[in-house]
Parts: structure tokens; sequence; C-alpha cells
């Protein structure tokens, strides 16, 4: 396996260090949590995180209109509460924190141990969890993945519309109700830290249904042209979302050039149109990605106008 | 080689298919040339364009603030000279267009001959010519690569200004003079109206000194750390650009992940620090890639406030 890297004990490490050398405009606290330079003086302070490998997802997130911080654990896999609960301090200004947490067993576990520690200093914290993965048929185990980006944009949006904390977490919920993914890959992704593959594939196969961190897909098919590929997905979206105007976000899974991306997105604009339905709001692009997979993920939401304003809404943030 | 298309015979109509479909503000003339949705009333405009394969570029770069049109070729395959034409008679109001051209032979032949058949329609047209790559010795064949996108931005600011034809191409060749890049790749770009690999390659081994077409480097040497990478390619770069102030675009070329374009940042970052030069402005991302090639450029431009200001300034183009 070859990788851009200097020494897999310490890639995270390389990477914040990178990212913060070329960004004025955040901070690295505590070593692994990425905050804005300038902090926040009021609104609901927002922080999410998890595992890395999926850049830009969390750090480049951290901006106006988006995160305050982003906890960052090691490659896939989850921060400790205790950096969780430097960053709900270092946030905070009195107004509040709500925790985006994606669904999976670790990071739910210690943000909300986090949680509980703020709460034990006083500080306001709520926390919502994202499961937009429909590869998962049991709606409680369903991973959070490229939908939870969409997560951010709103919260950040909602928050700078000085939404105080509970109701801005109840419209947070009621918005990831709404999101529904599905992803495939035609590669796995290649973990520098372990030097391993997250699955094995053979040369003219693909994995429908795959997650973030290289778990292997529902089922595994001889690979397609796009137009088929999509509409495996969509087939499984629209039984999920039955509105007839979407909001849809084609995202690249990492080592996807930009040149498939678009063509991918042409074929789900043209089946999406044969169906009968209006796509209102289009992101293409690497938002939450897993290494350097070649594959991508779709997400629905049904169109609505404040969300799709919230979505459009200005962010510092490069990568939204 | 798995690809996410549909027929290698039409990749890039349906590339430029999905480009339009989510994009308001371009439309595609003439099959393969995109531009302004709104056609700019004065001021000299801007086209570039060749072989498509480098995603972003060039067709990524039209909006405001940067090129006026892109002519988009086959994949590593020059457009033509009537779809350089067809470019022109677009976007020209009168105040002349300028044409920025990557130095590969067929590139060069057609958009020059466009410039003549253009003349003879009496519609001024001018042609810079870019070739920063120094893997090259000969200063004459050297080729165009990343630093391309430099060009463009900052000829998209000189016409936002109102400079005048003749005076916008002096300034945009004195940048171009200044403007010295190098690459390397761990692996070869996959063609897939080919399906061909650029270059075979072992396991253990990188190229330094690649093209943005599959060309093989200058050597190729077994991989090492990022460190070593680094050192090796500002060896190169520090002999001809001798500034103690730099602006430093890292360029991924298509297949690499964020995360290790930030750890070959800070390695860069560190090293000129070690030189004692500084970095006035980072550029880090994808912005001239080779399809799926995973691998770096390097582009050194020597710092000037008006040519970062110019870097700097607004454009609709969400991927500059």
């Amino acid at each position: 396996m070859k990788k851009l890297i200097q020494d897999k004990t310490h890639f995270l490490q390389d990477m914040l260090d990178g990212l913060k050398m070329t960004n004025p405009n955040i901070d690295v606290i505590a070593d692994t949590v990425v905050v804005r330079q300038h902090k926040k003086t009021s609104g609901v302070a927002l922080v999410s995180g998890g595992g890395s490998g999926h850049e830009p997802a969390h750090a480049g997130y951290v901006g106006e209109g988006m995160l305050d911080a982003a906890v960052c654990g090691e490659v896939f896999t989850s921060p400790t509460p205790d950096k969780v609960l430097e960053a709900i301090k270092a946030v905070d200004n009195g107004d509040g924190v709500l925790l985006i947490v994606k669904n999976y067993a670790g990071d739910v576990m210690n943000f909300e141990m986090a949680k509980d520690m703020a709460a034990m200093e006083d500080i306001q914290v709520e926390m919502v969890v994202v499961g937009d993965d429909i590869a998962i048929d049991d709606v409680e185990k369903r991973r959070g993945v490229a939908g939870t980006v969409f997560v951010h944009k709103y919260a950040g949006y909602l928050s700078e519309r000085g939404k105080k904390l509970t109701e801005l977490k109840t419209e947070v919920e009621a918005l990831i109700e709404q999101i529904r993914t599905i992803g495939m890959a035609l590669t796995p992704p290649a973990v520098p830290t372990t030097g391993k593959y997250g699955f094995d594939i053979e040369d003219h196969e693909m994995e429908i249904g795959i997650g973030i961190h290289g778990e292997r897909g529902l089922e595994r098919v001889p690979v397609e042209p796009v137009e088929q590929i999509v509409q495996r997905l969509i087939e499984q979206l629209k039984a999920e979302v039955t509105s007839d105007e979407l909001i849809v976000m084609v995202n690249g899974m990492g080592g996807t050039p930009l040149s498939e991306l678009d063509i991918v997105t042409k074929y789900v604009a043209l089946q999406l149109e044969q169906e009968g339905k209006t796509v209102k709001g289009w992101f293409v692009g690497d938002y939450m990605t897993s290494l350097d997979m070649q594959g991508f993920s779709l997400t629905f939401v049904p169109y609505d106008e404040h969300v799709l304003s919230a979505f459009r809404a200005p962010t510092t943030s490069r990568f939204f």
C-alpha cells in the first residue's frame, strides 16, 4: 500500500498540523480539537466529530455558518470523551452546545459521556444523532454518513439566526428524520494506520450499500454502467423518500475523480426526471469521504424552501 | 479497470451534461464549449481549455473573476480549432479575447489556428502559453500544469479591473515567467476512454516529475516518507524560484485524499521554514488533476502583494 504519509503513528497529528498551517481561521486545541480562531460570542455552539479519514469532514466544516468545533479521532476511531469535553468547554458562550453525532456505538457513547461531564460543570448540552444510511434495515442501527454534512449546515444556519438550544435541537431532529443516503464502491479504502484495505474485492466487482469505514456492502455484484448503478440506489432511496421535489447530494468517496462524479450526476438527474421527480438543489463533490475509496453516495432530502435556503446560506468553510 | 462511466465513447458528453445540469451559472455550446450563462458585456474575455481529465480544470473555472469559456477536448486530447473559434465568438464583446493555453504541441497549434481564424473575422485575439513544469529541462518544451490555474485567476482579476487586452497580456506573461511546478505520483491515471493506465509502476515505487497526461516522470524510485519526497521536489523548485517569500499551491492529482494533501502541506511548510522561506499564501486542493492519479504537485510563485490579492479576490467558481 502506497501512501503520502510520514509515519502511520502520527497521521492524525500531521494532518491537523497541515490543516492549521494553511487555515488562519482555525485553531487546534487539546491536540485533536479543531475550533474557530474567533470564538462565537453568542448563539448555540455546534460540535461534531468522530474518527478521521472522512476529510473534509469534520474539521473542514469548522467556520462561520457551520461548526464551532470538530473533535478528531484517529482514523476510523471515535474520539475520547475528554476531548469532546474540551471542545464543549472551548466553544460554549453561555447559550449552550449542540453535539452532532454520527450513529456509531463508540461515537454515541463517548459524546454522551462528554455531555454528562459537561452537565456537571453546568454547561447546557444537547445531542442529536444522525443515522441516514438506509443500507442498514434496522432504523435504530442506521449509520451516520454523508447526510451528516447537511445537518452541520442546517444547524449552523439556525444558530446564526439566533435559535435557542431546545428549539434548534427540535428543528435539526426534524431534518434528520428526512435525510436518507446509500453508497457504493468500486474499491475499498486503504487505511494508512493499519496498512490494511477495508475489504477485498475482485477487479470486476463492486459493492452496493457500503459504509464509510471500510464496511462491506449489502451485496457484491459485477461492475455495471453508471445508469444501472444509479437505478439500484434510487430504487432503494425512493422507497423511503417519496417527495416529488428533492434536494440531492452526490458525494465522492475520496478517490473518485470529479469527471466521474459529474457523469453519475447526469444519470441521477435523468433517472429522477423519468420518475417525475424534480431536483431543486444539487450538491456534488467530496463531502464525507472514506480515505481514498473510489465510489459515491446519494443523499435525498425532501425539498423544503427553508431547508434549501439554509443549505445555500454563506459559510466560510471552503468545502461546502 | 473499474470506472463510474456509462460508455467510454461519450465520457466527455456525459461529464459536461452532468456539470451543466447542476450549475445554473454555465451553459454548454457547440457540444463541448462551456461558457458563462451571462456573457460579460465589457472587458477582455478569457478562454482556456485543452484535453479533459483534469477536472475541475478547465470548465470548473468558468465564472465571474475567472474564465469566460473553457473548450473541452476528449480525455487527454486537444480540442479542435473550430471549437476554440466557437468559444472566441461566443464570449467576445468587442474588448478582445485572451487565450490561455497549456504548452502542448496540439493545444498550441489548435488555439493558434483559432486565433488566426478569429482575426479573419476581425476579432482581436491574443494568446499566452503556460509552461510551468520544471520536470522538463528545455524551457521551450516545458508543459503547462497546475500553475495554469493561477494564470486563470490572475487574468480573471485583471479583466474584472478593466485592463485592456495588450496590457493584460503583458501582465499575465510577466506572471507566467515566475511560476514553477513539479509533480510526483504513486499511481498512474486510469484512462477510461482507452482502458489503459498512463504507465506501469510497481507496488513499492513512485514517479518524480510526472506530467498530467500519464507521462512517466524523470525518475522512478522506491516510495519514501513524505518528508523526503517533499525535499526532492523543493530542491528542484528552489533552484528556479529564489524569492524568500512565496505563494505555494499543493495540488492533488485527483485520487489523493485530502488527509494526505494536508500531510504533504505540513512537510512543505516545515521544509520551507528550515530554509528561511516564508509562505504568504497557501492553496491546497485538487486544482489540476490527472483523472484518478494518486500524487501531488507543488507550485511556487514569488510573493507579490498584488498577485496574492488577485489570487484571493472573489470568484463564483467553487473550485478556486
